[in-house]
């Protein structure tokens, strides 16, 4: 996607030097646009674990590419790379897609004798794994926008209004994200819609990512507080509503960014349908109970103090009595009762095992 | 209540010249208290209009007040007091008691030759008010107490948990608060308990007011982002959500703070009880759908910065990108459907026409 107006992925091997692996700082986004480069298996630790990078699909591609250097710096340690994959797998629960790859790199050393025949391996995976992930993403877009086009057949061509919940866009994937694929495909086929985006406390990925990212596509876009979604919904306000997902159990549960639940309650209560788009690597075939999934607990100086722009500079401000206790989860689960179906890069589908287990026969293990 | 052990209520006369009404600035809590001295009619609007004081208690009171200045003003002309009403009653669309404060004063000047002989039953009447809602809210701390005891003794007094939103505290009152009081009273009771303070975005009313007025009686509370009361109903972390409300309808439909929906809604689906707390002052005894409660929009700046402590001042700083829409709507309505009970002072009753109307036969219209 654009960043005024020049085509960027979030995360691209540097031009002459595939030793080192580019990001963009989503940390000081919006406010500032800086390139981080990653160099060592520590830096792609923290950039995971410090969300410089975030959104399930593009953890999952950074900690690939994050193994290929652990590779390099193993150099012919085969413990140090297996202690690698662990510190990289340990630096967030939630996402099922940082297991994943890990998990795949990790197959790929275990096939080879030597590590040096790995390396090459390890990158080339890397890079499928990015690639699948970006095509991917756009049959999650093409398939999602018949939604979207049904929509706005129905209203007569007027405005398709579609809330967001965090940031599932291109900056949470490696190009045109997951629930925001359908609105960007929708858009480029000239259909009228707007979004309502989440601004998604504490990180307020939605405010400070997701608008972004649409104003940087032209598209309409207005930013609400959480607490405004249902009062939206009741009002006719919202036609539809499109979130991500950080782990989906094979039954249909959905773990997204904490608040998610909420929005699914009201989605239901004002028979609005609501969808969730993800690629299937972020269906875990393990965890039966959703109540299984670790749910992270974050510093709880996320939710007491803020980043914002004064003067030029960001700033991190105190918003709640010094001395008040805070609790930071990360994520709730949405039951699949209250899903109307799963957006993904094979087709839509049911939030249930049978249409999961369908879909995905070659893909369970 | 106490501010650094010292007893205070939110809105009083001066010592000595009761022409000077004096109150909290809330706007600056939890990081500064400062007092302020509220001499013109101007003064008491702009205290509605731009929150030094809010809640619908506190904004009746103020309005009141407000009208014994006017009077004051006004000296004879009959005119500039009706005018006054009008502007007093402008300053915030949505609390009910506004009307209500402003309308009791105007049947007294109504019912008097001369506004000189009307200022001393103004002011009178807006003592009377202030009165009458302290004792209010200590009736809705006893009724409300019993719910807090049984649940206690139904956990073998294991630590009772509450969700609150916004603040519906003492400093949305004149003392003691609507939701808050139970709590109070409760925590009078030795009962244990712990307080779940979602921080109620955009003006976050609850991580500033409400976390600090429980910290200022030392009850132990936990403040949490909005997005994250979902979660812990699901967890079993929350026994009972209390509320205040903005304005009821008297078939029980429920007026309060952007955000208030959606808790209700998860309280619901995880069968916990949804209690609102409220004097009968904030039922609006004309409106029957509550379609027809005005909704305020407040400015999108309340969304795109925030005011936080930087170096011990207090600074606004942007949380959004700077080019982007956003919209800032100050309420939601709650279905009767979703409460369990409305908490008023005259009794615990379901939120439903013929209770409402059975408890308060006398104050309807």
């Amino acid at each position: 996607m654009n960043i005024n107006n020049k085509p960027y992925r979030t995360i691209w091997e540097k031009k002459g030097n595939n030793r080192i692996i580019q990001i963009i700082d989503q940390r000081v986004l919006p406010h500032k646009f800086i390139i981080k480069d990653l160099l060592t298996v520590k830096d792609f630790y923290v950039a995971i674990k410090d969300m410089y990078v975030r959104g399930a699909p593009l953890i999952g591609v950074t900690a690939a590419y994050g193994m290929y250097i652990a590779c390099i710096e193993a150099k012919n340690d085969n413990t140090l790379i297996f202690k690698s994959a662990e510190y990289l797998k340990s630096a967030r629960p939630t996402a099922v897609n940082l297991q994943w790859a890990v998990e795949s790199q990790l197959e790929i050393i275990n096939n080879c004798k030597d590590l040096s025949i790995a390396k090459d391996k390890l990158l080339k995976n890397a890079r499928r794994i990015a690639e699948e992930d970006i095509a991917n993403c756009k049959k999650i877009g093409e398939y999602g926008c018949e939604l979207i086009e049904a929509i706005s057949k129905k209203k007569n061509g007027q405005t398709v209004n579609i809330l967001t919940h965090c940031n599932a866009g291109w900056l949470a994937t490696v190009d045109y994200g997951t629930a925001t694929a359908p609105i960007y495909e929708a858009f480029s086929r000239g259909i009228k819609l707007h979004v309502w985006v989440d601004e998604t406390r504490p990180r307020n990925q939605g405010a400070k990512l997701t608008s972004w990212e649409l104003n940087q596509e032209g598209i309409p876009n207005t930013i609400i507080v959480d607490n405004a979604g249902g009062h939206l919904m009741q009002n006719k306000q919202v036609d539809l509503v499109i979130v991500g997902s950080d782990r989906t159990t094979y039954l249909g549960d959905v773990a997204n960014k904490i608040g998610t639940y909420l929005k699914a309650l009201a989605a239901k209560d004002n028979n609005i349908p609501f969808y969730v788009a993800l690629p299937s690597s972020t269906i875990d075939w393990n965890i039966k109970d959703s109540a299984d999934i670790p749910i992270e607990e974050r510093n709880g100086n996320e939710v007491k103090y803020i980043d914002g722009l004064l003067d030029d500079e960001i700033k991190n401000v105190l918003i709640s009595p010094i001395d008040s206790k805070v609790a930071n989860y990360a994520f709730d689960v949405t039951p699949s009762r209250l899903v109307t179906g799963l957006i993904t890069e094979r087709g839509i589908i049911k939030a249930n095992k049978n249409d999961i287990f369908r879909l995905f026969t070659d893909k369970k293990k």
